[in-house]
């Protein structure tokens, strides 16, 4: 079948009772069924596990044929679950906890191709793997354990640390350095020249060398062809653990908080500033020489042309304003040609009154 | 000259009596002229075949050069026209199946580049064109007749039918699959890890590994730089006949539904299914975890944050309303100024009517 | 440090009298203090370069330990500068001057590399860097001093002017034209299919295959990851001296205008021809088939359903109008709700007032 995907995850098979041992859960059902892969609780197949945790897939539970299915400890079926239930504290984070292992137990490629081009200047640390037609410059280091997929090119004196897995494709221009334990997917475009021109009397424009680079601190993902321009003078600043997602654009001179989470397509124009444990929808713009504040959270294809200063606070819109204000103006906005009908209305009944 | 450009598609030249034999017309004008290429109608130069189908343009064909145009059998033109016509029933469909035939007639490329990466492992069928510096990974399968362009990388376990044709620089990662007859690309990326991250104590995110994969079914064509994520558990779906355009983003476990048409940089978020025959045009986005029904028509830059329900309709805005709201509220929108004045005005003469 | 980032442009020391010299300014301080780098006003280092241009920076120059900073002409501190300051007409343009002349006189790389593949069709100039892993076609003429980096791909018929810049992974489609003096980032794609479908009975759609090209004329620069589509017949082009910026869609058969800007994540649609001496803001949308006027300005996020007439007029909003106009609506948006309360509230007034 071309559509189910459950391909062998486990080298070997495990019992409902051996995974529950490791995940803390009490077995509810036949303790001694085997499973040897995952799959969603939609399309269970008989030798999975499967896992229930948003209340809104409760009605696939009694179809289902995975034969072990996660839950939560407070899940109370109402009626007969023909699969053997694990009940945990939380069956998502269980689910992600198996992941993990699952995927942390995956043999790793190491070893250097002969058909990838290396610089005699470059330093390559221990348990490196680097794929055919990788492309590593003169003074480059990689550190230990990190991976770097076919097709990738890094550029002269570009720094990249430890346990870091680049995929195939990605670009890291000269100078730029990459943290430890980083995720750059494929086509991910680091220090490409930020967008900077002066105007000239003939109405051309002159570029502005951009002299600064990138630096990209420890345990950063960045999403499939995204792309992050080096700073015209110092360096765009990605700081650690943020997390980026497909096709979003920071400019140059940008810096992005600790811990920030920026969803798909968003773009954050040059020079802004963006706060720790700030939350981004897709498509969200930000424009540029900005102050965004902790914690800000901004809703899908929000437009941002002013720095947020308070905290924690939710924005929405085009331009952006409080969450709560968007949702009522969005409400008016549906019926706004009604609106205006009432008010023309109002204004000929007025007027007649007047007369009176 | 730099801006003109005919190349010779044609390895002969044919006559406009042999054209119209061929598409079914019905020649005005010399019928032994020859033309050896394709010209637009702005730009008909002696020797190409021009075409004429929008109302829009029918005054560039007086003053045209191109020695043959196809035209709609109902043309009546108002003036002289100095070239051949050629009048069919649908002007541009006779141009498509031109085109079309100029296009299988080029010599398609074949062999296997000794300067590719090819897997030991991997299985490759007849008539296949692999570029250099095409990698290839463990135990791919690629079908007959399949082309793929220089700097490709196809991850361990992918799977790609026949007759397809992957341009420079796609990435597929492990473990997904592609259909028969499909077009990637350049720079196209699928399977990329979805953007699922759990939040932790300490304020950073724990990344859920994205164990999934995408799976392609036939005749779909993705554009260039588009991302397609891999899903959690289970597949990522484009189904058949799907067209998406460049700068795309698709997300885990996303369904697209059967011939539906996604224009340039629409992104489409985790877990939405959507329908079959659905057209989007560019820059949309559709939120996460909604269904949108078979049919549903979106303009540009909409945003959907709920699940559409009834098939066939067209919604346009941010928030996305049905067209017809949408045309309405934008029009108050342009003078929501005066009708803001206007409702001030009232309210201050109410005012004074109610006190006298 | 990670964070701070000065590598030694300079391949030798020069004082403050020398530059200023070089670019025609007074020294107030010390005019032998010598600097070998660049740094950022907030960030300046000993030994460093910086400089202060936008007031809003101002207050930064009174605790910066640059040895050297360009200020303007009129700038007057208002306490001490420990640094050494150089006074000139226009300290960003100095600033530009100066980083222009260091860049140019870092060395470029040249030669072909051995680990590129080149067709013996293909036509090199003089002076031309290849980087391992590039992809010359059948044909291809690459103009003198240009340089193409690691990964490109630049297919059968393709021409490159002189001294142009490919960075990595560039694809460039057989039958296109680059110009000279461009510079095209890592991951652009120039020349993919326009996205032409005609319906059939069945719900599925026909390929229109695509039998034009891509021109881009001289002095262009294109930022990382966009997409410059192929002409259905002709050519897309982009005129003399256009700057685009990274993730950007412009569709097939588009024409953008000489000395046209256009930023991050903006898309044109199909057909359109975009005057001269635009600026489109991040993330603006141009439907198809439109004209848009000379000098026409769009804000961020602007989506324009129609041809813009009047040149040199600024445009936001969704859809767009004047930009006075954005502005007023916005600030009524943000209030909508109470409007609709007065409104509502009035109404049942005047409906009162009129039993009277």
């Amino acid at each position: 079948m071309f559509r189910t995907f459950a391909p062998k995850f486990f080298n070997m098979e495990f019992t409902a009772q051996q995974i529950a041992d490791f995940i803390q859960g009490t077995v509810v059902g036949d303790p001694s069924v085997k499973v040897k892969s995952f799959s969603k609780i939609e399309e269970g197949q008989p030798g999975t596990l499967s896992f229930l945790s948003n209340p809104k897939y409760n009605q696939y539970i009694y179809d289902c044929n995975a034969s072990v299915i996660l839950v939560n400890k407070d899940f109370e079926p109402e009626k007969a679950v023909k699969s053997t239930m694990i009940k945990v504290e939380n069956a998502y984070e269980s689910l992600a906890l198996l992941l993990t292992v699952v995927e942390q137990s995956t043999p790793k490629k190491t070893g250097i191709s002969s058909r990838a081009y290396i610089s005699e200047s470059a330093t390559i640390g221990e348990n490196v793997y680097i794929a055919p037609f990788a492309y590593i410059g003169d003074n480059v280091i990689i550190a230990d354990n990190t991976r770097i997929h076919a097709n990738c090119s890094i550029e002269d004196n570009a720094i990249i640390g430890k346990n870091s897995l680049l995929f195939s494709g990605v670009k890291i221009y000269n100078n730029c350095k990459i943290g430890n334990n980083c995720i750059l997917h494929a086509g991910v475009v680091i220090g490409s020249d930020g967008f900077g021109f002066a105007p000239t009397d003939d109405g051309s424009y002159k570029k502005i060398p951009q002299m600064g680079n990138v630096v990209i601190e420890d345990n950063v993902e960045i999403g499939a062809n995204s792309t992050v321009d080096r700073a015209t003078l110092g360096s765009t600043l990605i700081c650690k653990g943020v997390k980026i997602d497909n096709l979003v654009q920071i400019a140059h001179n940008a810096e992005i908080g600790t811990n920030t989470v920026i969803a798909s397509q968003t773009g954050i124009a040059g020079s802004t500033k963006v706060g720790k444990q700030c939350v981004f929808a897709g498509q969200v713009g930000v424009a540029g020489h900005l102050h965004i504040a902790d914690g800000t959270i901004l809703g899908a294809q929000t437009g941002v042309p002013n720095s947020i200063k308070t905290p924690n606070q939710a924005y929405q819109g085009y331009p952006a304003v409080p969450v709560s204000v968007f949702r009522r103006s969005s409400v008016v906005y549906k019926n706004l040609s009604d609106l205006q009908k009432i008010v023309y209305d109002l204004q000929r009944k007025n007027s007649d009154l007047e007369k009176k």
